[in-house]
């Protein structure tokens, strides 16, 4: 399998309610594609200094299910309309796991 | 429970004997160390462009885990002998997750 982890650091402008509700429509992403095998989002808890905001880890059973994932239309559109507008910067790393 | 993930980004003059003492030694902590419910780590897959280059996902129980993860001396050895030495950037969260 494949898990899919990704940090973002946000905007200094950016808002609670935006942050809501970028969680609110990642939240609904299981439901709409099938690939996802897991899916953890969240923002950070604040627990250690010079930590990034949120992140988003999925699990997919393979790179046909990462494609499956990345470039469904349903996550594009949140990425259009509810990352990008927010996001400062990015870290992703696709790697290989026990099935 | 509380997810752990981090992305690197290494340093140009990384070599793969290094990227594989790292992983070799991040292998041998969830046997040293109780508080991982689970851990994932590896490098990047190379799947899309503007990717970091490693990335650790880890689940503990709670804050108190989160502790017993980080500072424990062996993750702590890890950290100082075979991450710091290759690693360029490095983007961190903890974050809630459901039981």
């Amino acid at each position: 399998m494949i898990m899919h982890a990704v940090t973002f650091t946000f905007r200094p402008d950016t808002t609670p309610e935006q942050v809501r509700a970028l969680a609110k429509e990642l939240g609904t992403l299981p439901s709409l594609i099938p690939a996802l095998r897991s899916y953890h989002f969240g923002a950070d808890l604040r627990l250690r200094d010079g930590n990034a905001d949120f992140a988003v880890v999925a699990v997919l059973a393979d790179e046909e299910g990462v494609r499956a994932y990345l470039d469904h239309p349903e996550h594009v559109r949140v990425v259009e309309t509810r990352v990008k507008p927010i996001v400062a910067t990015r870290s992703a790393v696709q790697m290989a796991i026990a099935d």
